[in-house]
């Protein structure tokens, strides 16, 4: 196997390999050289480069871990050195434009079979790497509609490749993927980034205040904002059209509640504060989310 | 003491002084059958009644801990049977309408000193109350511009009551907590309401596909919408102006995120979400987060 581009992702997906006994030899390449260097150190790779042609030149599976606009650019490295039958697949947040670009760069014979583990940590780069990221978490190839033996089969393959890091694999359409991940994950992360934004520019109400009183709410969405900048940077670059969609339609709604408060419509927003109960309900009962531990609720009654 | 309203923060409030050691006879009042049925179950109350008048009428320190609009009438039911010199105070999420409602419906001779513990669950009711909740957690008193020693005493004393549950205490000016919870709290709030409203309302993604591709960010926001909505009701219509101008700045913002996306201005977005970053960084450094756990990294290591 080979990784092209080794931070978090990357790392992971390597890790994950490795202890699920899935692959043989994994190379690796990466630009950054303080990035090499650790990779070196963490000891998981048989071949650390700073060459693409080198990475692919023997893999029979090789993964697409850059930033989103950077795979273009990636492929085209590795097109005249790729084994011929190989997998191509990756692991970006957006699947429309990067199929495109794979497609574009990469020769005929490759297998190109897109890809999206859903997962991630707070922490970036390789050292921040870890097996069990993708455990009991969903990944979503988008294959393309091919019939063959060979595309079918490689398919097949790559979903196994992946449910022995211990995921779930769905397959689905681009961009359908591209319009499900704008609503489940690409606006949340820009609505975070935007009231962490928000909270810092108010001019009555220190940043030490905000932090001190984060656990209100706010504090939840700070994780979230402190997510990769390249990374999201080149996600809402890429899934344009899907996420402004999704957020004129927030903004509208969000007109509405405005509206509501300003002209106290209390069982408007009752309403609404209701109905959304239900769809946590409906992610704790999917097993998707523990419920709130019990605080030692047991404890405190006689 | 005697609280008024025992719900999940009323039920902890209690649970907790229990725990601390730092009243005598708990006296609760609720209007609500069932509640009271279960306080009984659950035992940490003295006298567990519906009566307002008969739960106040030996209470050296009274708590409202109903809902935000029901605090004035729960206020005019006590006035009459308070102790002199009794300590009222209240758990309330916004400070300046309740100030106004406690001050218009109290006899003179009480001593009124609201007060705010920012900390919650997501379950409601009684059962779901626990010692711990306050533990580590900011409770904000807004006292009245009194200089006289009983009413100094009074803050002292009720500081203390709240520090013993292992709380931080902070005085502050009623206006600014319901601007700081505006921006920390209340608007967090909101926008989590709406975007999982915004993901119901999709015609094109089903709701079942939303929670399964819910961990990509989506999820943290439903935590926070499953908050009870009568409480959430009554705070967005008690801190109307402070809240519609977060709304106002949050929603300008947003729409500069949105223009820079569609005109594909790449630097903008990395600038906002580096910036953003540091106050994640700054929580994490106060301490007041952990840093995301180890997942087991080093193991993965050789």
């Amino acid at each position: 196997m080979a990784v092209i581009g080794c931070g978090l992702i990357g790392a992971s997906t390597a890790l994950a390999a490795r202890m699920a006994g899935t692959v043989g030899a994994i190379a690796v390449a990466d630009a950054n050289p303080d990035h090499r260097a650790r990779i070196v150190e963490l000891g998981f790779a048989d071949l650390v480069t700073d060459s693409i042609a080198l990475a692919v030149a023997e893999a029979d599976l090789v993964i697409f871990a850059v930033p989103v606009l950077a795979m273009g650019h990636a492929a085209a490295e590795a097109a005249a050195h790729l084994k011929p039958g190989a997998t191509v697949s990756d692991v970006g947040s957006v699947k429309g434009s990067v199929s495109e670009a794979l497609r574009a760069s990469l020769p005929d014979h490759a297998l190109i079979i897109p890809g999206h583990p859903i997962a991630g940590a707070e922490q970036s780069g390789p050292g921040a790497g870890f097996a069990k990221l993708f455990d009991k978490h969903w990944v979503i190839l988008t294959p393309e509609p091919r019939q063959d033996a060979a595309y079918l089969g490689a398919v097949a393959a790559l979903s196994e490749f992946w449910t022995a890091t211990g995921a779930m694999v769905e397959c689905m359409d681009a961009a359908h993927h591209d319009l499900v991940l704008a609503i489940t994950s690409h606006l949340p992360h820009l609505i975070a980034y935007n009231i962490v934004g928000t909270a810092a520019d108010m001019e009555d109400v220190t940043r030490a205040e905000v932090i001190k009183y984060s656990a209100g709410g706010f504090r939840d969405f700070t994780r979230i904002a402190a997510s990769d900048p390249t990374m999201w940077r080149d996600i809402f670059l890429s899934n344009k059209e899907a996420v402004l969609e999704m957020l004129g339609r927030f903004t509208e709604d969000l007109q509405a509640l405005s509206r509501a408060i300003r002209w106290g419509e209390g069982d408007k927003l009752f309403d609404l504060f209701t109905r959304t109960r239900d769809i946590r309900r409906g992610i704790v009962d999917a097993g998707q989310e523990s419920p709130e531990p019990n605080f030692g609720r047991d404890r405190d009654k006689h």
